[in-house]
């Protein structure tokens, strides 16, 4: 096990009716808050009417800014961060999934930043203050109601970039698990690959000696794994989304990654593609994480053995690892595939010209600063390119 | 699933060499702490002279009290608050194992509390304002370093009450398993049944749909297992005692035993044992919680059938589902026997003659406010006595 630093204090207020809650939970922490979300769906779904009534009984001014998309845009956040401060927000009230909670966080630092907020995701320059971010959540997914952690697409330059710091991480966040039964199935899907995504970066790792988290990271996947197929068939049992909900802020609220070295490959590479081609980012990893396994899984074969076995429930003889190991892999693209999820980038729409391009960039390759991709094992452009062209 | 409240803000610095770090970490808190601490042993082990001398590279002034014993005493509590008063104390810096922590947070009450803060842990009344309180764990058991918990003994009363609220979690806790390979043996046994017993008193419910709880928690208790047994055989084991350390974080910062109703039964009837014959609370724990799974199994056996055949390995005919759970029970007093452990109420040195007293202080009946102990089952006094007579 390696030192650590673990550092989760988002409150999280759990379960049915916790959404009523939101201005008596707010009002010892701000006067007015920016209200931001992303389409119609807040409104259609009444929770819109539900967070205005609590702000107003509560007596929280608020102004709103909707229009969040999927890869939440610079340009919404340039927007978001003059209206904080023309208004005198002190609160952000993020009400959606990932894209508007990282949105938020984006516009929380961007208040106080003195140049343009995309240095920050750019050049990594550490961020001394931001407004304080709470969160409704109505999508489980992104885990960015507990992490200190956004990704945002620069549309101009087709580039997405994420930044983290322990002063992004939310106050509190809510989480009513009947707010996920409008969701479209795609939706999640593509939620459920990206938290199994969240543990898999941390769970695959040359550390040795972490017996904890290694059970930590295999409970929170076969939860997610047994979930998921529970909720795909019944979008509105509540104990599914229940354990999914929780599933994804134990991914990656930190907690099942310390004391090991980290991976974050997959990510890394997906996020070329959902730059150029706008594909959802739990698609684009499902599409990635397997052939990243078959093509590093040689480098620790024992982790992947144990992956196998303990999470895939692959049974087999030990004496023939590699047969194990590609057991659990076909396991994992099955899994995937019963959800409805894409095998290949062509499922995705994604033809085979710009794969170098994305793989120099995934890299730095592109920008002549190479920093190899991954943990288990260190991922050169070349092998980015090898992993797009295997899952092609 | 129920509704929960999940807030773990506590920062945990975990590994080699952080408690050289505690002037650093806590300058941008404290000008002034009082130093609590237990006995010589800090002297002994060089941490005393570590600390003293972080503090003052640091420029942080320091007052200091010693002599906190296990079972920490309300009568050095009042020290410590005049203390901290006469001194201007602004944080309390806590090195130590639980009891020092819990003397720690009694104390940071206690400076802004109007009365005796006994009141506090009698009468429950909501505190609310608090010291920060900072710790460096000397030994991995009571979780104290994350809870907000803190249980205290009325040496006059003979009475051990514990109290709890958000506020007392600490600010930072320094975790060095390196600190954990002087203490005696006996201290790795009890404090292994400590943490274990924390995991029970959330694991052990009727609350159903808690796969992902349910898992941590056989994780949490699987890992403490292994690793007990590991450090039992080699002191100086710090993987061991590196996951020993971190699991019993994740014992009882509250993440494992959300949404589920609790029992706490067996931590009730401990205290009794502790307020008069002043035992290690672990031991006491060992003793207690086979004889109450034995006394409660079969309210809820498909729970007992659970942990048997998850956490204790039992294999067997689930026709035969009490089999099962007696050889799980079985196992259990097996492993707490193998670390050394006490199995009845004699090997602690407590005769029959009081079991009727404590099992009426235990669950208020003495002082006329019956409250029964437990969640999975309701214990009221006879319950309690009959367990206490089960493993006299």
């Amino acid at each position: 096990m390696l030192n650590f630093d673990f550092y989760a204090p988002a409150r999280i207020l759990f379960g049915k009716g916790e959404e009523k809650r939101i201005g008596e939970l707010l009002k010892p922490h701000a006067a007015k808050v920016l209200l931001h979300y992303g389409g119609a769906s807040l409104k259609k779904s009444g929770l819109y009417d539900t967070v205005v009534t609590s702000l107003t009984e509560s007596g929280i001014a608020f102004v709103e800014l909707g229009g969040v998309k999927p890869n939440p845009r610079l340009s919404l956040v340039h927007e978001g961060i003059a209206l904080c401060k023309k208004e005198g927000v002190d609160l952000i009230l993020a009400s959606g999934g990932g894209s508007v909670i990282d949105s938020a966080k984006a516009i929380a630092m961007g208040v106080y930043y003195g140049g343009d907020i995309w240095e920050v995701y750019e050049k990594g320059a550490a961020v001394e203050k931001a407004l304080p971010v709470a969160t409704i959540l109505t999508i489980p997914a992104a885990g960015s109601e507990s992490s200190g952690d956004t990704v945002i697409t620069n549309e101009e330059k087709q580039l997405k970039l994420g930044y983290g710091s322990p002063r992004l991480r939310p106050l509190l966040s809510i989480m009513n698990p009947e707010l996920f039964f409008t969701l479209p199935k795609n939706q999640l899907a593509n939620g459920v690959a990206d938290m199994m995504s969240h543990v898999f970066e941390r769970y695959f790792t040359n550390t040795t000696h972490t017996d904890l988290t290694d059970g930590l990271c295999e409970v929170t996947l076969k939860t997610l794994m047994k979930n998921a197929l529970l909720a795909g068939g019944d979008m509105q049992n509540y104990d599914a989304w229940a354990e999914l909900g929780f599933a994804g802020t134990v991914a990656h609220n930190g907690l099942v990654g310390m004391g090991r070295a980290q991976d974050w490959a997959c990510h890394g590479m997906e996020h070329e593609l959902s730059a150029i081609y706008d594909v959802a980012h739990g698609a684009g990893l499902a599409v990635l994480t397997p052939g990243w396994m078959q093509y590093v899984y040689k480098d620790n074969i024992n982790m992947f053995v144990q992956f196998a076995v303990t999470v895939m429930g692959v049974e087999g003889s030990y004496r023939d690892p590699g047969a194990i190991v590609l057991e659990g892999i076909d396991r994992l693209r099955g899994f995937f595939g019963r959800l409805g999820l894409p095998a290949t980038l062509a499922d995705l729409g994604i033809g085979g010209d710009r794969l170098e391009e994305m793989a120099k960039k995934a890299t730095g390759a592109a920008f002549s600063r190479e920093r190899p991709l991954g943990g288990l094992k260190k991922l050169h452009w070349q092998d980015v390119l090898a992993i797009y062209t295997l899952v092609k």
